[in-house]
């Protein structure tokens, strides 16, 4: 694995939890963690349970007992890491969004392909499909249970920055993070509805916005303590990225779409909701309440019509059999033990996993196609 | 009252009702209402408990008995009634939207600024701001206690047109009721944001669909029975409205807003929802809920920070003191009853009672804004 | 009508209202009100909108242009209004709970059969029953919808009691009130326990509490202000009635149940709570969501299966079509708007509305083992 | 550790993920795992994670390498491997409820008490307490939130035996599982209570009830298939345990209480709910939303009053900070990971960990008032 950051500890949980409750075709071995920080890496490998530790991530190609790279390092790395590990015959898992351009992502997309014919398999960490209930709305959809799909609402609404005296960090400035809530969280909602609806979006409309257009340089940095010292002489750095983002969209056979991605919606935690309504039946998920998929189905009774709140943990829904007894919910961390077991028995058949490298670069079209229609006036925006 | 149709019904609960749980500085006399058909009205008299009945809305004009005229009748009739009253120095309570077009709305909003000089009063029936958690909302915001406002996301969702096979009518033919999903009920989120956040849209791009471009024509017509007997060979007539209408929009000092309106979300009902985040708190509400009001304040203790759930039946909160126990819900009607109450409060008082048509034209130019960027590609149409 | 408080309102609304939303067979004429204070009912009348006054109540059974009687008054008085009524003819409605002894109660039930054969008609005034949500849940126990009915849980949760300087209130003295939490609001979790399950309770173990044994004489006899004001000179009454009680209970034929009432639930305003579990489903509400049901059907399709959240609102469900289009909510009044519906239906057809004063005396049975039981360790008591 | 059920696979994931998550102070090693099957018990140290197998409990007690017994065992076993372990001078966590008898739990009590004079400690596995929701609850009571403490109601709702053609288990045979849904699931509910409250039960007045008296032996032992092929032929054996029981309950300083268990409310997968009321707020938890709590101050403004909905994933939140960021939920093994923290915790500070066996001997105490009560009519039983 490369990184070790807060997602390199839920992919470390994941690779040490799966084989315990799914009888995996493959045992996985954590054979190595790389990072820049020889101590640092070091210290990750013993508290995230790797049995060794290397300086840089090209180690981990060059080792022979290596089959598979797990790529959670920052964005604008994903790219040479990818191809690099691909072209050494190394299986890989690369944390989405898959690049911070749309270039970059074609480049992986085209390298995953090739190696993908020797049977070498790259699958981009949308592990959000990897949630019993959005993989039961998948189902669900597939099943033909929501007929004709006409409207996706979705919204991913977080409220971390919210205090304009919230420091300054990588995360705000373009060059580093290539967007703001579009892609950090956007990214998730726009892979999410597409995969369920089973249809790409192929024009977009859109307004972005950054409400705090500067904010105090961290005291980490400048030799100050929390942003409870913040006084106006406090170093300011430029926020270059998106606040919140909202656009409109169309998908392949018809429905249209509305998407928001905020960080500014006070108290809202970690509100991915998604709806959906076809011309029987509609779905609606939120995961801050992640164990539950409410349906309505226009089949029902009319006197009993109204939305099943489906706590989504019985045998007959996915995933969930491996776990607790009904009704014991699970948490954030089981979308990536999932997204590890549906890699290793992919590659184990020999099958590719989803989603794709070129399924992640569809997502980073959109994006782009995002801003560029925010930066010109909201006009409609057909993907490229 | 000119009009009887739902709205009609609803207008003369609240006339008959308000006296008997409101002090009205006024006592209101149901003297008369007014229809084309002599048969008609004379019956709807009887039932909605009005005095006499008179045919054509321009007997109501010439009765000196009368102060104020009630206008129930479709948007295309709104303006010709209106100022016809006004100039003859009746009050006006007109329902919402305004008028079918900006120019008709205008004529409107001259006209009610000429009577009220003379101390005659018009208000548009945008009866939702009489619901008391709205009320509330609206307060809570003028108090300060949201900080500054970010963002607006307001929803109307409805699923009366889902069926394909549902029957034409004159709300889905553009020259009657001047737009479909959009004036209907995305007129009504317009409105309460505006008026909550206390600051009015500037611009918007927009995104209007039609799901179903024909149906049936009804069984009444051309002989035929419910639309179980639906068939190849049924008369189809062409909508020319929009079922589904989504927009962003910016305010004048600041915020940013998204808004739907449709009629096919299947399974929500009278979904008007609204969400506002501020700088210190949000506040969230749902019509299908509509004796909740939730708030997140930021000022609250860390550990037990969250949306308070406030049912607004409390004698703290807006008209509440005057119903029943606290805990005991309130329904549709009462926001038509408070809408009565103030209206005769606001004229006894000599006031101007609100919204204006001056305020129910600036509804009007965000509609026809709307439409016009969504005929432009999308493109940001800043209003006139 | 006799009786003129917020019962009296909450009827006089009732009988206003019912004849412009349905046609009923017969048209009421409020034709009197009663009270002990000529003045203050002769207020009353002009308020509630009755044509004349009168002082006492006997006056109403003298009258001839009367039918019927409508007793809004205190517990204690009801038997002797209501069987005057009876024997002078008049058809009653009877607030509830129907008296405040077992021993009235029979002699009001042997005066209502009494009259029955005559075509004299008496009815008691739970009108929960007629919350749309609750009626729904009783027609689908009726028809089968729950299999056999196994558990019941009944909660009646206020809170206006909390504050222990609270005053001293008429309620709070056994001698006036019967009792306090069970006669107020526990006999109307029995009621609704008993008719929607369909089974009378055949015993019970119960606790009964006082929580605060003295409360302040309020201000308004002894010339204090608000309970802001109260110190430990204050003088204070003693409390003589419960203020919680929980029970147990088991049903004719097999379910067992479980009841709570109280004035303590800090933050529950009017949580009357109701869950019923059967062999083939469940059914859950609660009046502070009073225009939902929640239904578990064990039919549904085993991934999809959870609780419908119905909104019973709709066409296909008791009272709704009279009312506004689907999704828009009714509030606690229309409960006795539908009673008197009910009520003149019952009359004007020769049949004996329910609940009958039998059935009501059925509710005071109950009352009246709780209270023993209480009394006695909690000992198991069957009903008389 | 002893036992490979349910409640291995829980327990061996908590002594694999606490290191990663929590800096404990002694690092746990998996030594080794026994059960009385040789063949079984090697393939759950495989699959669990321990590093040997051991046919018999008694060998972990002579292995020198192993310094804490972790008893996940039937709860006729407790007695006896618990005080051996204690004397054999290893720390114990014993799965609840602690014993099958009061008799059981004081020797083990004992033997505790006996074995902490040493610094060998015992600890009862009452996760539920671990929940962060449920120790924000416990705070909160212990900051004096929530004033004096007036009212608890608790139920513990599952639906696993609604199907009277379930399987009989041996959960079903009183002389294997102790009692029904009175042991397995009402034990949570007390031992919560009397924690969350911070006072014991002194007395309570009981019902318990057995819907299904017999049921079809499985077809693993008689050859016949799934509960589909039950016929009137199929052998049926006796259920001699409660399907459900309700009891009132008084608590130490003042509070009354009402319980339920039940796995009979069909719709309810594991619905352990709690609610306490006392004279400056309340607080609502529901296990299916296990992220939640809900809390009312009576302190608050009183226009926003209503109960907050809490998130308990903040980093001022018990247990949260050492997961994921906020909003992103946790599921039901986080109790028994936190349970091994707070343990180890304990053990490397010489402290006591909690709940003790003296605390989980009081909740047995209370099964066997309960169970006292129901046989006795119902009769108020206080505690030994």
């Amino acid at each position: 694995m490369a990184g070790y950051g807060f997602m390199g500890a839920a992919h470390s949980h994941a690779w040490r939890t799966a084989p315990h409750f799914f009888r995996l075709p493959r045992a996985p071995q954590m054979t190595a963690i790389a990072g820049r920080d020889t101590d640092a890496v070091r210290k990750a490998a013993e508290e995230l349970g790797w049995d060794s530790a290397e300086t840089g991530w090209r180690r981990l190609i060059e080792r022979p007992d290596i089959d598979l790279v797990d790529i959670c390092t920052p964005g604008d790395t994903h790219a040479e890491i990818a191809i690099a590990a691909l072209q050494a015959g190394k299986h890989v898992l690369c944390e989405k969004p898959l690049a911070n351009s749309v270039a970059e992502a074609e480049s992986m997309a085209v390298a995953a392909e090739q190696a993908a014919a020797r049977g070498v398999f790259a699958m981009c960490g949308y592990s959000y499909r990897r949630t019993p209930a959005l993989a039961l709305a998948k189902r669900l959809v597939e099943q033909g249970r929501l007929g004709v799909i006409r409207q996706v609402r979705a919204q991913y609404l977080q409220d971390w920055l919210s205090d304009e005296n919230g420091p300054m960090t990588w995360r705000l400035d373009k060059s580093k993070a290539g967007s703001g809530a579009l892609g950090d969280i956007g990214a998730h909602i726009i892979d999410a509805a597409q995969w369920i609806v089973g249809q790409e979006i192929t024009g977009v409309s859109a307004l972005m916005e950054t409400f705090v257009a500067e904010r105090p340089i961290s005291g980490e940095l400048v030799g100050l303590g929390g942003h409870g010292d913040v006084s106006h002489d406090t170093p300011r750095g430029a926020v270059t990225v998106d606040d919140a983002v909202i656009f409109s969209a169309r998908f392949a056979r018809g429905p249209i779409g509305v998407f928001e991605a905020t960080r500014f919606a006070l108290g809202r935690k970690n509100a991915m909701r998604l709806e959906v309504n076809g011309s029987a039946g509609s779905l609606a998920f939120d995961y801050e309440d992640m164990n539950y998929l409410k349906v309505y189905d226009q089949g029902d009774e009319a006197q009993t019509r109204g939305f099943h709140r489906i706590m989504v943990t019985e045998p007959e829904h996915p995933y969930a059999s491996h776990w607790w007894p009904t009704g014991h919910g699970l948490g954030y961390e089981h979308g990536f033990t999932h997204q590890v077991v549906d890699l290793v028995e992919a590659i184990a058949d020999g099958r590719q996993p989803t989603p794709s490298f070129a399924d992640a670069l569809q997502v980073q079209r959109v994006l782009s196609a995002v801003e560029a229609s925010a930066g010109d006036d909201s006009r409609w925006t057909a993907l490229a």
